[in-house]
């Protein structure tokens, strides 16, 4: 058996899975991409690609390809039940996990758990594998938060955890003090685009993403990159903040050099102590 | 002194007001609106009108026409610095209460300490003046909530509670377990357009109303009505559920028969009671 086993990257939508694949090319750890049909990007180069109840072909893939580890990654859309197209494997499973009234993290973790027991694969964070794809502690942009934007990123954070704890959402937006937006399901790009519509004057105004705390950090780590930027610059807001360690930071030097060039902040906090005050 | 002494009317946008003023005729009570300029509508039937930052106008008012009891109801957009104007006796307060860094409740509180202070009037909530603007306990429209819209409703309380002890918001929109939106400062109509978007397939879907636990609730109490109803049915969701007592129904009758149009129910729920469970 070789020391790092050939990866399984099970890719949804976004640019995730791509950043994954640059950081395992960099890395020259050996790969397979099965591209989930109708959410990945479909100029995703893979390997294979499956319907999403398609739980017979991924076994047999996990078995020729002898994947032992495996990444989910990227986003999913909750399919429709037309969508699901279930093959024998796939009728079993989801008759096992049921598929009504699930919050998104239950499913995943479902999900999840039925590919491990029928593959025999593990299933792993991406994190896990890769720890530079974590945000880092402390201020990564050439400026930092000012005074008023610390305060609003204590109370975002604040919010942020309260929600996150019933497993509503992981972001929010603040200025000077009032909450313009709390993210549901709608993403953190919609939820920023609303808050600067709904913009106060005196400036500043600031996002905050952090993880939901009792979440399965396997899955659907809080992400930031580019187009988080390309937001937050198109809002007008001042800064970023995210919880250190526990977010998928990718294409760090495009992502800082973009907040640089646009005099935004970017601050990676970590959540533990925080709590702690 | 009257029994009833005449009654001042602060009034904002929407049509809180209004409803307010028919109450006040049904029950044949004196009354004197005072228009809040750039806020209140603009065809609403007004006594008086006054800048937001002129509380020396608003003083000789309340003098003039003997007020002791002043309502303020209705949307207040927190003013551009410039659209202040403040006169003698508004810098004189503004300078004492500070504008920076208030939350939207906090600020509310401020204003009508001076105005109690400064005017010699009491301000009274809406409902304390008329109790059946209140929001009644119970199934108000002639279909109720099914098993998964309870539990729905109960989810959504969760969340809404949740929120609103961090002074965030007072709704949001839960379809079978997921939670589709949950509102900060856009308002409710926004947030159940928004969610109406991010529906799933599977059906129900419900709409939570429900006061911050801590808030003062002379001002901005959660309120409902056919305009609710309207977005609730254009959302394509299934009902809505709003705290009793602590929420204020505008035109009732009007609004339940829209419901009852459209199939939805809206059903009334004592908060503390829920807490207990």
């Amino acid at each position: 058996m070789e020391a790092t086993p050939k990866l399984g990257i099970l890719a949804g939508g976004g640019s995730a899975p791509r950043e994954l694949i640059s950081v395992c090319r960099a890395q020259k750890r050996s790969f397979f991409i099965i591209a989930l049909e109708g959410q990945a990007d479909t100029d995703l180069m893979c390997d294979a690609s499956i319907g999403l109840g398609a739980f017979g072909k991924l076994k047999k893939i996990c078995q020729q390809e002898r994947l032992s580890e495996m990444v989910m990654l990227g986003r999913v859309r909750r399919p429709s039940v037309a969508e699901l197209k279930p093959d024998f494997l796939g009728i079993k499973v989801i008759a096992k996990i049921g598929l009504n009234s699930l919050g998104d993290d239950g499913l995943l973790r479902s999900v999840s758990k039925a590919i491990e027991d029928e593959c025999g694969v593990s299933i792993v964070g991406a994190h896990d594998v890769f720890k530079e794809l974590l945000t880092p502690e402390g201020v990564l942009t050439k400026v930092g938060p000012d005074r008023q934007s610390q305060k609003d990123i204590k109370r975002g954070f604040k919010v942020v955890r309260s929600l996150g704890s019933l497993d509503v959402g992981q972001a929010a937006v603040v200025q000077r003090g009032l909450v313009l937006g709390v993210e549901a399901i709608e993403g953190t790009d919609a939820l920023i685009a609303r808050a600067g519509e709904l913009k106060r004057e005196g400036g500043g105004g600031i996002v905050v993403k952090c993880a939901k705390p009792q979440q399965d950090d396997r899955f659907d780590l809080p992400t930031l990159g580019p187009s988080t930027i390309d937001c937050i610059v198109h809002a007008g807001f001042v800064g970023l903040a995210v919880e250190s360690g526990r977010s998928l930071f990718l294409e760090r030097e495009k992502t800082i050099e973009a907040a640089n060039k646009a005099g935004i902040f970017i601050v990676g906090l970590c959540m533990e102590e925080k709590d702690g005050e």
